[in-house]
Parts: C-alpha cells; structure tokens; sequence
C-alpha cells in the first residue's frame, strides 16, 4: 500500500506536496455523501479516509489546533444512547474543523414525547444541519434517515449492526504501527454476538486485507461470521497464535450473569486477556479496546497498561479519522452520488 | 401590506434597499427590551420581526450560514421543560448570529438544591449574559424576571400562557404562502384548553387582521376565547369550512385517558385532521402543526405528508425568525422603554 | 499590599503599563500547572491571580466581551456532582477567552458503564484537551488525575476537600470591598464540617494575612479547624462581632433532619443571620454567601437582599476570576515544574 500524502485542509496545497505518479488512480472523493457503515466503502475510500487521517492528526498536535475548514457549518450530534467517548470524539473533531456543534441526548428529546424516530430527524434537519451524526440502539436507523433526509448522515454505531468510525480509527492505528494492513493477523476476542465494533472490524480488515480470527464463549459466536471472512473459534490460543494485533471487545455488564457467560470469573480464566496469553502473539503484536474497558473482566489491569498496548492511542486517533471522515463528506463535489 | 426591505444584520445597506415612501412610518425597533407575549406586541411590530426574518431567511439559505451580529455576546437558554425543537431552534439562530451560547436544563440545575426561580436567574444575570431564553412551567416566569433582572428576556413557552416565538414563526409561514395575514381564515383544531401555542396566535392573528376560528371538544375549550376574538366551536366542519389555514394543536399524552377526551380511537374519529376534512377548506389552503405531531392522533399520517402540509417549512421559518427576535433585541436604542 | 497592574491577555503590554520599581518581586507564574487546591498557593501567587482577574472583569464590562486568548484552546468541563453555578460560570469564562469548551456531566457519562474514573479521564485526555476543569464527590480526586494525566487539572470542587476558585473569587470581592486581605475579621458561620468553601477560605485567608473566625453547631465543627488557624466557636455574636465580612455558608437540605441539626427552625433561630446580627458585625461590613441560598435557614431574606449584601457581586467576580486561573494556567512558561 502506498501511503500517498493526504489533502491538507486548510490551505492550498502545492504540486510538491501531491503524489506525482502513483501506481492506482486513489479516490479523490467518497462515492456516498454518507457513512452508514463500512459495508458501503471500498478499499481506495478506506485509504483515503486514514490518508486524510494524517494530516488530521497532525492539526492536533498544534498550539493552535484549529482549522477554519468547517465555519459556518452546522452539525447535530444526536445520541439516543450514552456515550461519552464517541460523542465527546466527534465534538472536538467538529470544533477543531470551527463547525457549529449541537449535541442532543436522548432524554432530552422530543422522543419522550412519542414522536417517530423519522419526524425527529426531519425536524432537525428542517433547521437544516449540514450533517447529522447519529447514534442509536436499533441497528438500521441511520439507513433510514439518510433515505428520507437531505443532511448527510454519519453512524455514530447503530444497534449490533455497524460503528464505521471506530473501525476506521482501529484501522488507523494498526496501520501506524505496523505501515500496513494487508496481511497482518488480527485477533478480536469478546462478546463477537452484540458487537457493531466487531461486525465493522471484519468488514474493514477483509476489505485491506487483513486475516481476521473472531474469538468468543460458543454462546457469543453469531452465525455467519466466515461469510464475512472470520476465522470463528473458541479458542484464545489459536486465535492470538502468531497475532500482529490483538483487539479485544467489551462484555456489557448486562451480559455477565445470563445465559451468555455463567460468570465473571470464569469468562476471565477462560477469556480474558492476561500478559501470559499475549506473549503467544507476535513480539512486536499490539493490544487495542474500543473502551469503555472492564478491568479484571475481558483485558487483565496489567495488559491494558503495557507498552504494547495502544488504547490510548486509539482514542486520539479518533479524533483525527472523525476530522476527516466529517471533512471528507462536507466537502463533496456534484458529481458524487447518493 | 406593502412588504418592505428588511434590515439586513450583517451589512452596511443601500439607499436603493430602503422602502423609499412606505405609506405609515414603520416600526424601526421593538418597544420592549424583552419578548415576554405576543399580548405586548402592536401591529407594526410584527411586520417588523416577520420582515426582518425574511432577511435572516436568506443567511440560511448560504453556504456559509453565519453572521457576526452577535459576535461577543453570550445568550443564555434556560430550560426548565424539555424541548428539543424549541432549544434547537434557539441555540441554531444564536449560534449563526455568532452568540456564545450556554444551555442548561431542569436536571442539572440549582433548582433542584432549593434555589428559588428568582434568584437562579439573578445568580446566572450576575454573569452578564446578554439575553436570557426561558422556557418555564410556570405561566408568568418571563414576566417575574423581566421585571427582577437586567438581562433581555425571551419567553420560549411559558405555563399554559404564551409561546411568542411559535406565534410568530407561524405568522411568517402564512404570510409567506398567502401573501398577507389580513382577512385569512384560519382554523385551529386541538386542545385549545392547555394550549400556549393557541392563545399567542389568537393573540397575533387578531392584531393582524386575520379571522380565527378554534376547534376542539367542549371540555377543552377554555372560557373567554370569544374576548380574544376568536370564535370557538365543537364542530371541525364549521371550523375548516373555507379556511386558508388549517392548523393543528397537539393531545398531550397526559391528556388522552383522563376526563377531557374517551379515547385516542374517539378524538381521532371527531377532530383527527384526515385528507377529507381537508377538502373543505380553501383548495390553497395550506396545514400547519407546531410539533410534535402524534400521528393517528390529532393529525392523519396522509395528512401530515401532504403536498399542502407546511409542517416542515414552519420549523425551518423558527430559525429565521428566532434570528431576528435576537436581533431586534440585542441591537436597541438608547430612547427604547422597557 | 500594591496593587499592580495585571498582565492584558488581550494585547501586548507597553512599558508604561508594568509596574516600574515593585517592592517585592512580584510572582510572574503560577508554580504548578494544575489548581488543586489553596494549600499549593503562596501569597505571591494568589496575589497574582486576583491582580490578574481585575483586568479580566474589565473585560466582562465591554460590549463585546471576547478576547482571542484561549483560541484554539480546548477545555473539558466534567462535572461528576450536578452543578449550575460553577459549571456555568466556568464555561462562560472559557467562552470570553474564545477557548472551544466541552462539557460532560455524570449522567451521560461512561463511568455509568463501569470504567475507572482514572480511565475516563485517560480517555479524555488521549483527545488533547488542554485542561479539565473537574468536579467529583470524591475529595483528593483532582490530585489522583493530576498525577496520572498530561492535562492541567483545574478543580472546582472535590468532596468536602476544597473549592480553590470559591475561595479566591471571595477574596476578590473582599478586596475589592476592602482595599486589603491583611488584618481583616472574616466570620464563616453554616455547616463548617462539610464545607469545602469552608478549607479553600480558611487557607486562603490565613495565608493572606486574615483573622478568620469559624461558628457552626458544635456537631458540625470539624477538628482541626484550629490548626488552620481559625478561631471555631459556636456562639454567632463571638463570630461577627466587629466582623468586615460576614460569610454564611449553605446548609445542605440532607444535613437538615438528622442528627447534625434538629430542625430548620432551631437552625435558624440559632445561626439564621439576621439583620440584628449583621449590627454586630463593623457599620461597613459586607455580607457574603457562595449560593445556592436557603432562605429563611442559614440567611434571613432581608440579609441576602440588603444593601451590604454582596452575593450578587460573588457570582460576576466568579467569571473574572476563573478567567484570570484559565489564562494563568494556559500561558505556563517552559521552566514551570509540576
């Protein structure tokens, strides 16, 4: 993969600065002028989103670390479920491109009231926001939305079904690490059945290239996950075996004494992420979380502060990919399609 | 009514934009330093706001929707009900006027440590807020304030009282489509008794000259319509019977199993705006609701997607002419009583 | 005391400006990064702060009350106990200095998902904000994020520990009152055990050179008191005789019918301060409270509206002064230790 340097947003970019010949013509655009999922994107759009990335990232390392980009523009933050990671993630995004920001949470809005999903949202949109990111708990919603509304939408992750940004800024930092993703080996270890991260991750990581190994309690292991491209398995040790990247997802609290999993303890000696099982993984392998992590549950206290792990990094990375996937689609030519 | 040129907020205006010999003097600036009522408001008045709004209109039709009007200054929105639409509306026209905007609602307030009315809003007055928008349970808060503080204050929806700011945007979304207030029949159907929205169009639509017509069941008609100029009745034939406007009120849900009506299924079948009910009003007319709409309710599906339903347009006016309430307000003389 | 000129954060400084030949050498800095309390502070550093927040309010009188100090600056407010006053006064002061400010309240907040607080705060931090202005319940947690954070930690309240900007938003409408801090009879009468207005006050006014005089219920004198070097005494008349400043503090409503104090009537009866109490206190004295007010408990309501009553004036100074700890804190030389 060629890593071409990305736009800079901010000023005029001189020829230097562009990549004179390169191998494939890269995406100039994104094709949709929304990110519903990853399901929708192809690889060079991929690329140019972490491209893009880049330069993001590098405003946020500024004194001043504001770009005029998005001025005068105006996004809505709608959450109906909690989150203060995602939500908190897009709202620096936007005020660092000087976009208008308006977050709206669930239970101050007019849904109490028992108005449809689809009212609410043309509502907004009626005050017309150039962009509207979404999340909520039924997978599909923003589907919805972006088929009855002119804002552009962004899935800010929809029930069990999709969180586009969270696997592009997963993407992002494995590719950081390890300047690549074809052909890296990624371990995902959690609750693969409820996770959007998950059904994301693989989609991205199949896409680049990338071997991807899902690993879970039999009970949590969601049909067709080899028609995404999954190596599916309850084992810890298979799927860490020869590992660039160990990527493990949160157990909802709510899941920890059903049927799911008999208990804590137990899914930690059998699952959890210890330094004794990593040390199966490749010696340069890196851990990542999508967060909010349970200490002691699904990641060992010791493992989530090791040098290899990059769950921090992951969430300033976060901020960087949302920059440019919000720059990416304000800025869209006429000719691009719905 | 001659329509003149309004004030445009952002730029120095020509000679040639001026109305050059309008027949009466019209209004140049709001007599109050607040927007307590429609009830305050004369004549020359509204056609100031609704003109200036016509100008913010246009701001939010650029790709750049954002003026420095208010650069600098800081509007407070003090919610103590959950809205929304409302707060949306208001901290999207501060926030293209440039305002410094501050949101705080009931849950996370001083209210709740015991802290009178009065003396919540003198503590966050202490900090020189600008304007202060208030949107209280309470018919009267505005007033109590108005006269305790220093700050401008905007009524945003008080008690079952007055909700100025809906009045007005509703008055702008008819004259947009009718060309005129003057000599309209306007049919408004729903619960007229708990209904702020009623009382301040009753009140705007009168002082404009329009003939108002107010609908709903006999245990929601509140005594001493007839003063305010409107003629009330229990039958939706009579009401929408040649009407340029048909406007719906919302059922509180609270409403719904009590005393005042059977049933949902009964309200529906004697007052729910269906598409034949329609066809007895004007072949223009157009239909209104100030949301949120309960479908099925007050309101047919069929109805609410219509060709002639303006429900949309009139959220997209409450921008514009929240915009100009703010402008007018802000931008006082020296000469101007309180 | 020499009241020197306070730095402009707004523009460069002319020579004639700097204060030419002072007697001590003034503090240029704050020493640490963080506020975390009043005990890290030296005289010379709350010297500076209040000197500093005179030029600050001078902004707050301007028309456009906006300068471009902190532009490009993110602030997270996180508030983990509700607040209206303090987060409201904090996001205005970030707003005047132009800083992009975020605020995020316990509700919505992932620690309702299980995560350490010193992981959320690591999370947040991975975004780069330049400060976290923090609230929490628990005393001691400012200083627990300080030490594992890149972030300067601003607090604004923690437990019943400290509430540095409190303290020193008193003391700026003290002298502002008194010309001085030295040698003046500062009487705090309320519930003296869990107050941190309380702590931050005493130290503060120790450290400045005050006669601090404690009166509470003798089941709510905390020990130690003397050790600060307050006076405690139980009897109101011992406290605010010849007093310059009377200071009440707030009795929680929890406090009030248990076994602290057997009923809001006896309370006030007791230590209610009356307008034949305040007699006792010097002709010139000036009565304070750091809100929310109970009427009619801890404060009759003749006392809080009088004219010596200069609560009001707490909360405008409120905004000066966290101005002036925002730009003092943002500015930090390279030679500045932790």
């Amino acid at each position: 993969m060629t890593t071409r340097a990305a736009e800079r947003p901010d000023r005029a970019q001189t020829a230097a600065d562009r990549p004179s010949a390169p191998d494939a013509p890269p995406a100039q655009a994104l094709r949709s002028r929304h990110l519903l999922g990853i399901s929708g994107l192809e690889a060079d759009e991929i690329t140019l989103i972490l491209d893009t990335a880049v330069a993001m990232k590098e405003i946020g390392g500024r004194a001043i670390k504001k770009v005029p980009t998005l001025r005068g523009r105006t996004v809505v933050n709608l959450f109906f479920e909690p989150s203060t990671r995602t939500r908190t993630s897009f709202e620096i995004a936007e005020k660092r491109l000087s976009a208008d920001t308006l977050s709206i949470a669930t239970a101050t809005s007019s849904v109490t009231k028992g108005e449809t999903l689809v009212d609410t949202v043309r509502n907004l949109e009626a005050m017309s926001p150039d962009m509207i990111v979404l999340r909520h708990s039924s997978s599909g919603a923003p589907e919805l939305l972006a088929r009855m509304c002119q804002s552009t939408i962004i899935n800010a992750g929809d029930g069990m079904h999709e969180h586009p940004t969270q696997a592009l800024l997963d993407a992002f930092t494995m590719r950081e690490h390890k300047g690549r993703l074809r052909g890296l080996k990624v371990a995902i270890v959690g609750d693969l059945m409820h996770s959007r991260v998950l059904r994301s991750n693989v989609q991205l990581l199949k896409t680049m290239g990338a071997d991807v190994w899902a690993c879970g309690p039999a009970t949590l292991i969601p049909p067709g996950l080899e028609r995404l491209g999954a190596h599916p398995t309850t084992s810890v040790d298979a799927a860490v075996d020869g590992a660039d990247v160990v990527m493990l997802l949160r157990i909802q609290n709510e899941r920890m004494h059903g049927h799911f999993i008999p208990s804590v303890r137990e899914y930690f000696a059998l699952f959890g992420m210890t330094s004794e099982r990593v040390r199966r993984a490749k010696a340069d392998a890196i851990v990542m979380h999508p967060g909010p992590m349970n200490r002691g549950v699904e990641i060992d206290s010791e493992v989530a502060d090791a040098p290899y792990s990059v769950i921090l990094e992951q969430v300033a990375n976060g901020v960087a990919v949302r920059m440019a996937v919000l720059y990416l689609l304000s800025g869209r030519d006429e000719g691009v399609s719905e």
